[in-house]
Order: C-alpha cells, then structure tokens, then sequence
C-alpha cells in the first residue's frame, strides 16, 4: 500500500527504539511535518497543530508546497492563526499513512510493510511523537497547541504527558475520552473494513485495495461528520437528474446519495485501510483520566492536573460523534485545575467538520484567543505551577 | 428465503390485481394481521396499528399466539391500548416477510420467489393494503389509526388517501418525508446488503444469505434507533470481560460492541434482505405531498388537507432518525387542517425506539389520548368535514 505523502513534508527522526504506551516499540520511526511562518530567536512564537483521523500535515499553503491545505482559510499572513506572528507546525500523526511512519510503512525489522505487525497505537504515542517533534525543532515551550477532533484528544495526552511543554490551548470539537455511540460508529467502519475480502487480514496491495469496505466506512464518517439541519437545507429532497442515476434499481437517487458517494470516492485509495483501524481503535481506547499510570486518576481529576495558562475549548451544537457536552467537560475539568479555560459553543450548523468550514464563526474565535496571548520568552518558559 | 410468520397470525386477500402506484400491480397478495379484543355490533371500536420497518403483526399476546408481543407493554386488558374497550388490528406490512405479500413471496406468475421482480414498493401500497384490511373486516371508520416510526408514515398516507376511514389518529416517532440524513442512513445500509457478495443481486437462498450485510445494516439501524444519552449512562466505557473477547486484534472490546453484535445476531435471517432493501426505499421516496396526483401540494398543505377529529403527535427530543421537527410538522400540518391536533415532545433518553421500551412516558400519553375518545357510532360514521 502506498504512502501519501504531500511534497513540502519534512520529517523528524523518532528515538530509536520509540516505545509505544501498549507494550511495543518503534524502531527508526520519523513523524512529518509542515511549517509556516519564521521561528523567533527565542523559540517563543511557536503554535503546533494536531490534526484529525486523516488530514496530512499540509494544513495551508507554503513556499514548500504552494497548493491549498486542509485549514487553508485558518493558516497565513493575516488569517486567524496569523503566520505573521506565529511559527506554525502541523504533524502529520504518528499512525497514519501520510508521512508519519504507521502501518503502512516498512517494518525495518522485516524490511516489509508493518501491516498488522505495528505495534497496538494509543493517542497517548502519538501525543509523545508530537511532543518530540517540538523539542527536536528546538522549543522548549509553545505558546499554543491547537488540536481538532482526534487532535483535540492527542493534545490533551501531550499537555498531561509533557507538562511545560505547551502555554496554552485550543481544544476544538474534541473530547477527554471516547463514548460509546462515537465508539459504535467507529466499530462499526472497521467492521466494514475487516468484513471486505480485499482487506484481507490486513494484506492488501494497490491492486486488491479492500475498496467497498473503505467506501462504506468513509460513507458514515461523513454522515457523522455532518449534521441533518445543514443537509435539510442544502439537499433537502432533491433528486438526480435522471441521466445521473446509473439505472440500478437500488442505485443513487437523492442528492445526498451521490454527495457521499463523491466524498467516498475521493478517499478511497488515498487513504491506508490498516491505517484507518489502527488510529480509529486509538480514539476508541483514548480516556484521559488513563493517561497516567495511577488507576485511581478518572477524567475529570486528569483534566484538572493539566497546567495551562488559558484554554478556548470549542464545540459545536450540531455535532453528533463529539457532542458539546464532551467540550465542556474539558473546560470544566481544565477550570477545575486553575486555568482560564473558555468553553464556546457555536451555532454552526455543519456538526463535528465545522472547524474545517465555518471559517466565519471559527476564525474570529481562533483570531481573538491567539491575538490575546502574550509570547513566551525565555524568562517565562515555565508557566504558572 | 424463508418467511417468518407467527402462530397466531390471519390474512386478507387483496384484490386481484392489487394495483400499486408506481405502475405495477400484484396478483394474489395478502396481508397478515393478528386481533385483539372484540368488534362492537356497530364496528365503533376498531383501533388499527401500522407498523415500523420490521415487526410483524404480533404486536402482543392473544388467544392465537401467547407470547409476548413488540408491543405487549402497551396492548391488552387495562393497558393503554385497552382490549376491554378497544378492537386492535395490527397489520404486517405490504412489502414484509412477516406473512404479507413482498418480494419473498410467491410470484403466482411464474412460482418463483419474487425476490426482485417485485413491483416498485411505495409507502402509499402500504397504506392502501392496510385499508384494505380495514374495510375486509367490516370496519367502516377506524376510532383511531396509530402508527409509529415507518407506520407513522403509513397511517398519513392511509388518511390522505382513505378520507373518513379513521376518526382520530396517534402519530409516534414519525414522519410526514423522508429527509437526507435518514436517507443517507438507509442508503448506507441498503449499500451494505447489497455490496455483500452474498446478495447476488437478490438471488441468494439459506444457504447463501447475505449475513454480514444485514448485520452491518441492522448495527447502523441500532446506532440510529436508540441516542448517545442513552448508551452514556447504559454503557459508558465499560469493557467486556477478557474471556469475552474474542482474541481478534479488532474484535469487540466494549460493551457497546457486544451489544450491537447481539442485536445483529438476533435480526440477522430473521428478515429478508430484499424486503429490507423495499421496505427501506419506500422510506426515503416517501412525501406526504406527493401522496396526491397534484403536483402542486406541498407536505404542508398535503398534511392540512386530511380530515381527523383528534390527533396525537408524539416524538422524543433524542431522536436522530425521525427528529422532533418532523413531529412537530406533522402537527402543525394537522392543525392548519383544522384538526384538534396535540404535540407531544417526550424527554425519553431512548431516541426513536422510545415507543417500544419507555412505556412509562408512552403508555400515559396513549392511554389519556384513547380515554378522552368518543366511539364511532353509526350515525357519526362520517367525521366532521
């Protein structure tokens, strides 16, 4: 299977051996990652990004790769996380198939892919993978670390896990641990995934891609990802034009149909299957009340632990896979343990992808939070205890 | 493929040929339906049920069949539905397995299974058979028509189209059109059947039943029909025990998976897959407003033009599938009509299979609707017009 890996992606050698929070170990793993912006002589202007399930580290446009990113409305001169200020670094998550080293990649142990032999993967390793790519890039303290979705999880094992290492943080459309309708639906997807012949165990290539397995999973990602008010509106009851209905007699009909079949499409086959399992089941272990080694540590007291200066925990209403109580428990929680935290519930109507396209309610959000924050220098690079 | 019919359960002839409304007729169809409680000399006191998707017409225990019916909670002597009072007729739907004529039947034409030459399945067929049952027993106005989920849809249809054949109406968790996320969800699952190698285009027998298609349907059914809510407190992140894993490196590990594995094991060749895939199309093509040859009504005045004393909309705030505006649509429509039509929002954690387990807030809501009702007598057998 092949890797997708963006043309401007720079990489980040992993210790080696990374061991892995599961019992495993990595050897000569290397995590991507993309810049933007300039870093200042004291290393204190220095936001990082952690992403979703599936986005590369190509979060905007930039002299490396001038095509548009994932986040491009967020990210440059100007816009809400202005790289006029701020040195900007996404990673592409250890786990995935984008440049970070995963499943997908060579096992040097074996000298083939790793498959089903990768070790099992937690949010907590690829929490340790990101906080390693921070103090390679010589940063002792980030000013912000900004995580959406499976991100948001990722950040808040980084900030329990490396205390110090980040000043604040923007939480948006994550959670502190997974529930169990998101853990249905994420079952679910990889029981797609394994019930297609092609996967195979795991032991697919290019030419036996498990395809329908990935189409079905991508098609109620999507269905999650939205939500029914935006979709009365934007395809209410609208049907194809007949000559875009393929004759069979189950086959497309509705314009919602086809949108989700032109969103499988498009992820298919760009997207590693085993990949896919491994970080879904991620996000299905993450409860930030374990990331510690005492038992008696549960959510809330996790949260209250973490040292921040300030925290904007942003959820939507419409979001159905991480609802917006899961982001207020994370502003309570953080509140509990002294940092001004801020929770933000926005109208959006788009559900748990809105970050990635209600840019309008988002940005001036993102905008004023960051705006507000002071650099780290180097007198300051230990916050408030 | 088998059908599944129970014990107790009795049948109509349709008429031959049964012409259904997307060009096609059935020859030698029949309903099934099961009884409870007596007809009055004046056939005053006949309450019909119209079902969801799957169930059969035992809806609850009688002399032809003791055990327990879908709905035995709130059918019988003294229950909310109350057979001391009332005569209910529970059909299986046009399209079902359960007895009544679908694409698992016998097509007389050729002696085969219907499989997919069967007509194109409307929810308007549905109704219309169901009226069918109505007048074949004698009953010139129904007291009450109730129908929940799918035969929520069914019982507008059957109204719109069979003006004075019911007096009151009790509409739960339905629907008056089918809107793009409930859509999207039974196209996925009808995706799901039909990607399973098994399906063969509907040409599949017991010993090739499509299984892992319908059970990846009927898990995403279960995701939708119950809420987030409700498997928080139910479930939280509860693990099986170890010796109930099952060793796969991707196999179930929280409760929650155990329990949609169960569900699924249960539904699985307990259904027919084609009738699944009919049943479920005739959802999403379904709209009040076309339920007339005008192509000038809309679902509003569709729903303003049907003529009922009294009727009861109930619906339930966690409701993903068939959200509460629907209901409230419905009602609103209704009353445009002139209608003396009350909305019921419930607060059962539930989602959109409250009606079968929360009793306690359902049984109520039915009991005090049916008590406050008239009888339909035979000089009051035209409701006011």
């Amino acid at each position: 299977m092949t890797e997708f890996i963006p043309p401007g992606t720079r990489f980040v050698d992993l210790p080696s051996p990374f061991p892995t929070r599961r019992d495993g170990a990595l050897q000569g793993a290397r995590i991507a990652y993309e810049t933007w912006g300039t870093l200042d002589a004291d290393a204190g202007n220095a936001l990082l990004i952690v992403t979703g399930l599936s986005p590369d580290a190509h979060a905007a446009a930039n002299e490396a790769d001038p095509s548009p990113g994932w986040w491009e409305a967020m990210i440059g001169p100007g816009k809400p996380i202005d790289t006029d200020r701020w040195f900007v670094v996404c990673v592409n998550t250890l786990g995935s198939c984008k440049g970070s080293t995963g499943p997908a990649s060579i096992n040097p142990s074996t000298g083939d892919l790793y498959r089903l032999d990768f070790p099992p993967l937690s949010i907590e390793d690829c929490a340790d993978a990101a906080a390693h790519v921070v103090r390679a890039l010589g940063i002792a303290q980030l000013a912000c670390i900004v995580g959406n979705s499976m991100g948001g999880m990722v950040a808040l094992a980084f900030l329990l896990r490396h205390p110090g290492l980040a000043r604040n943080h923007i939480n948006i459309s994550g959670a502190a641990r997974a529930l169990p309708f998101s853990i249905a639906i994420r079952s679910l997807q990889r029981e797609a995934i394994r019930l297609d012949p092609n996967w195979n165990n795991g032991r697919y290539d290019d030419s036996t891609y498990p395809e329908s397995g990935m189409r079905m999973a991508r098609k109620l990602g999507v269905i999650t990802y939205r939500s029914a008010l935006e979709w009365d509106g934007r395809f209410g009851r609208v049907r194809l034009d007949s000559d875009r209905q393929d004759g069979d007699p189950f086959g497309l009909e509705f314009e919602v149909e086809s949108y989700l079949e032109a969103h499988a499409r498009r992820f298919v086959r760009r997207f590693d299957p085993n990949c896919y399992l491994y970080l879904s089941r991620a996000m299905d272990w993450f409860d930030i009340g374990d990331c510690c080694d005492d038992p008696r540590t549960d959510t809330r007291s996790a949260l209250a632990s973490i040292r921040l200066d300030k925290a904007l925990v942003i959820g939507v209403h419409t979001d159905i896979l991480f609802p917006l109580q899961q982001q207020e428990e994370v502003a309570e929680g953080l509140s509990a343990g002294g940092v001004d935290a801020r929770f933000l519930p926005l109208e959006s109507p788009q559900g748990h992808d809105a970050f990635l396209v209600d840019i309008e309610r988002f940005g001036p959000a993102v905008r004023s939070f960051l705006d507000a924050l002071e650099p780290v220098r180097d007198g300051a690079a230990r916050i408030r205890a």
